[in-house]
């Protein structure tokens, strides 16, 4: 029997598509070979890496002008790459700070040099999304983070800026309808709605390149990745392949509008019952709440070991809070089906009834 | 039938590693959970990324001092890491040029400041390995390429010098033995000997970090990530988790000393055959033949149909010389079995049959 997988990365997918990687583990394409024993210039992973960026540029319905990669590094690496490409010399960038990663990110981009956070939720824990800031009109670029797994909030709309925009995306790309033409990077890792940990999309307009005056190193430079086709160094093989077979199963699936109604269903379903029952409260502003990580606390912490062990004994892993805030974190990702959100909401409600 | 896999990388795994790679897919370590929807701070995983730094620390007989990454981004960041970590701001880098990986090393370092070449190979091709030159005595650093897997070259001994000494071991990490406490750095994309594409071992003598002067961006910086123990964001786990199974395959094998005998084997019986039969010829130089990839041409261009039938008939794959050197690479990595390297022999031998 499985568990019901609320780890909130490296995180769920999908049952066919992990028993279709075990099977390409063992003989790729029919080809007798191992598909982590391949040339990443052979033909058969060369159409891999095509298919899965014509899947994203589909899914994500995004016009002409836009390049998509595969790199590695994760998130992480974009937070330099993206100040590396975009940030003047004598420039500047805006950020807004929103979590831990968005901080990360802006740590990183002082590195290179004038980086003015607009808004920060740091003052409330970052337990909601700040609104109505300013973006000065000559920011080299606007930098976001659409959605804080740690903390459970998720930016519903986009600010308007003349400036490029830029979004790490990693928590909940391709989980909701978005106009993803009115940003100019996307990033996201890969190990939360799309796939293994390894290999991170990137989406860049190409028109906003090669302007920041700086000398990037090769590695670091998305001109060089884009003419390169993600093949510039030795591409994660494995990851991307594993990305490919799961914006499959999305297509299939009918894609983001269809996945989108799911992931409402099952944000609604764990929120409610957080708002309901008595012994939970909510970590995160309702306004503000993500559809991927539902933080929540136990009204009484005398109550920890009760729940603890009920949820543990339906089967349930991955629930327990970002050290940061602790509590509990349920992450419903595109691939965590309805049913397990249920198996939680039941084992909450058994405490309830146990306590009276 | 499994191929006879001559592939230059990725390459050629041990197929016990590869079957318990597709088990812990369905099921990783009993926990109900395929190894990559886990936490990759679970202790599970924590435990794996452990073995695995201790496994590489063992098999190369590290002293004290020294640590050891897994970290996402192929040698090809390391060609950037490397002198944000060690070029002083008004210092120098030597390197040695061997090949396309250390030539694209140097470009990589100049974006940083000044680099001199000790010596290259390029006016032959790279079909050998330079001597006697000299290392500036106020080099920051040395960094030489172990292996050149496109030209078959492999550096036999290093030179003394009192800068710190930085290899790139990609394609002979773990493939003979050498006294690896002479080196400051060594760095190895896993995809040749010890895993699938996606993650880098990075061997460090932690007293050489630390004394560049360069604010170093944190996905950068050496010590950050060995203050998180390769955990300062998501690595690779797909990727650790297999390099740990074959660095495992390796130790139950007798270690470097064991497999160092089998390489010389393989590497014999191929050289043997090019140097024999009148139909073919080696690329490099002998006494800088590679242990790990065997380059070759036909004297006649006009038996290559004949032999490319022969060869891809008995079942022999990824033999295709790389496009800068042409004719035939046998890539003949740990996992190689030597019985490959007959067949690709009786696929020469039978060539000459036919044409006498």
């Amino acid at each position: 029997m499985k568990k019901h997988n609320f780890s909130a990365g490296p995180s769920i997918l999908p049952q066919e598509v992990i028993k279709k990687a075990a099977d390409a583990l063992l003989n790729f394409n029919g080809l007798d070979l191992s598909l982590i024993e391949v040339s990443h210039r052979s033909k058969e992973f060369v159409d891999v890496m095509d298919k899965a960026c014509n899947l994203a540029k589909e899914l994500l319905n995004l016009p002409s002008g836009y390049s998509v990669l595969f790199l590695q590094g994760g998130a992480s690496l974009e937070f330099l790459r993206v100040p590396y490409n975009l940030l003047k010399i004598d420039g500047k960038a805006a950020y807004l700070d929103t979590g831990t990663w968005s901080s990360n990110a802006i740590k990183e981009a002082k590195t290179f040099g004038n980086v003015e956070v607009v808004a920060s939720s740091k003052d409330k824990g970052y337990n909601y999304i700040p609104k109505n800031y300013a973006i000065p009109a000559d920011a080299d670029y606007f930098h976001c983070t659409s959605n804080n797994t740690i903390y459970g909030t998720q930016l519903k709309s986009f600010p308007k800026t003349n400036s490029p925009l830029i979004c790490d995306m990693s928590s909940d790309i391709f989980s909701r309808q978005l106009d993803f033409s009115k940003f100019d990077i996307i990033y996201a890792g890969a190990q939360k709605n799309m796939g293994p940990a390894g290999t991170t999309l990137i989406v860049i307009k190409d028109e906003i390149l090669g302007k920041s005056g700086r000398k990037i190193p090769s590695i670091l430079d998305y001109q060089v990745h884009i003419a390169k086709e993600s093949m510039f160094n030795t591409p994660a093989v494995f990851a991307v392949y594993v990305s490919m077979l799961t914006l499959e199963w999305l297509k299939n699936l009918g894609g983001i509008p269809a996945i989108e109604k799911l992931n409402e269903a099952k944000a609604a379903l764990i929120y409610a019952e957080i708002d309901r029952n008595p012994l939970f409260k909510g970590y995160s502003e309702k306004e503000d709440r993500s559809l991927m990580n539902a933080t929540f606390n136990l009204v009484d912490e005398a109550n920890k070991e009760a729940f603890d062990k009920l949820w543990s004994t339906a089967g349930i892993s991955g629930l327990k809070g970002h050290r940061s805030v602790g509590g509990y974190r349920a992450s419903i990702y595109n691939a965590l089906p309805i049913e397990s959100v249920q198996v939680l909401v039941d084992a909450m409600k058994q405490l309830e009834k146990q306590l009276s």
